[in-house]
């Protein structure tokens, strides 16, 4: 573990580090909040999942969720989007290869020998946080788009690793929109069935009672990847049947950009701290 | 005037315009934020410099200055730092041409037929602004580091301008440092004479009782520059000399980078909140 930048930030500490993923088979860069608190007692952990284009600096910088977490002695932790480096395949696309990741475990080549995000983020990076860090064992985890996707497959498919999850504009249904299928034909190929393991409605149509957890989404009505891409009742509906605990927001006027995610974080670090505290 | 870019963001608008200025012989960006009361009465405006480097997004998206903003009715206005196009000089140091205009007027070729940001921010952009939105006549003025020298500056030479002032690690003797001497020689010439309208410390001293404002600065004790370009102490005696009612907090811990400005601006919003709406 190399750390490459540290900075002061609301009393705690802003810390940005390279370390080799041997799941990704490549150098991944992440970035944590360490809340004032952390020199105390052992703060629980909110994983962070961004979105199509990003890396672990996105939320970091522009989120300004580090004030409310100092307050409520939550540590950050915000990864890269997909594995990264000059022998990594990618694609012309932003919406798949480097920066699209899709928190998955690719199958197909020429992605299959680094593109396991899902192993990174479920094992080797939380096992790397609570070595090289005094952190709890309770976890949250969110994202945004393609990381509110991410967010809510691992929560979905790990039952008790989170204590809550949210996300902002997730891609819910990824098997039914453009960006899913785009991604889940080149990451696991031809057949559809193979991808119902990474979509949040089937995963939370397969769900027990007594795994759900508390689920918040909120979604911008003024969206432009809305109606084509997200689509957040359709989890919602499924949530409904299953009698899953999920509220989803329409936030009027809100967009998919950074500044609808800073408008209502502070919301989220507030749900997130009822349950990691609770 | 060009809308660019429109978001929503705590409940108020954020939008980016493009304009051609007369003062400057260029086209340029700003970012302006609208807080949700700007539907119902003027809100006063707090006008940011930022940094070298910088342009008008810095702030916009780091600085978490919207949340505050909105909450107090204050509107925020976000210029570029320097002349920008094609045909405009520039410097292959990052401290000297575009990006570095160092709020000033130059004199000298071949800077002089565009770097007149002095010009543009104290005159052409405040009276776009008031021409183009429902903003009051009351404004303060804020910035970072060379935008900390800017908004210092333009306090002191314009009285009875800015409610308040603040400034987070400014350049406040530019004549005694490398960076302003760096710029001065370059956009001033040779004449040292001539640089001292453009230092806060000058500036000060030379100040009438009945001109003072109150003024807040902030500053890092591990900012790297702090020894070698910055030294806000030197403006402080000035201000103890004069009975200049400035405020210098030095924060432990904290650096030059945007994580100290977003842990700090909330304190600078309601400062000067004190006096526009006081």
């Amino acid at each position: 573990m190399e750390l490459l930048e540290e900075h002061r930030c609301f009393e705690g500490r802003q810390q940005r580090w390279r370390h080799d993923s041997t799941t990704l088979n490549c150098a991944m860069t992440f970035s944590i909040f360490l809340p004032p608190t952390a020199e105390n007692v052992k703060p629980p952990v909110l994983y962070w999942l961004s979105g199509l284009t990003c890396n672990d600096e996105n939320f970091t910088t522009k989120a300004g969720a580090q004030r409310v977490a100092a307050e409520l002695g939550i540590a950050l932790v915000m990864p890269d989007t997909s594995p990264r480096g000059d022998d990594v395949a990618d694609d012309a696309g932003y919406d798949l290869g480097k920066g699209a990741g899709f928190y998955l475990n690719a199958t197909q080549q020429p992605w299959a020998n680094h593109y396991r995000m899902y192993d990174y983020i479920r094992d080797e990076l939380p096992a790397l946080v609570k070595a090289q860090f005094e952190v709890s064992d309770r976890a949250a985890i969110s994202g945004h788009s393609m990381g509110g996707h991410g967010a809510l497959i691992m929560a979905l498919k790990n039952p008790g690793t989170f204590t809550s999850v949210s996300a902002f504009a997730p891609i819910v249904n990824p098997t039914q929109v453009p960006w899913g299928q785009k991604a889940f034909s080149n990451y696991l190929g031809n057949d559809e069935t193979t991808w119902q393991e990474w979509d949040s409605c089937a995963l939370m149509q397969a769900s027990h009672a007594e795994d759900a957890i508390p689920t918040l989404i909120d979604q911008g009505d003024a969206d432009q990847f809305l109606a084509n891409q997200l689509q957040p009742a359709v989890l919602a509906e499924v949530a409904r049947q299953k009698s899953w605990p999920l509220t989803l927001r329409i936030q009027p006027g809100h967009d998919h950009s950074y500044y609808f995610i800073a408008s209502f974080i502070e919301d989220h670090l507030r749900f997130h701290a009822e349950h990691l505290f609770g």
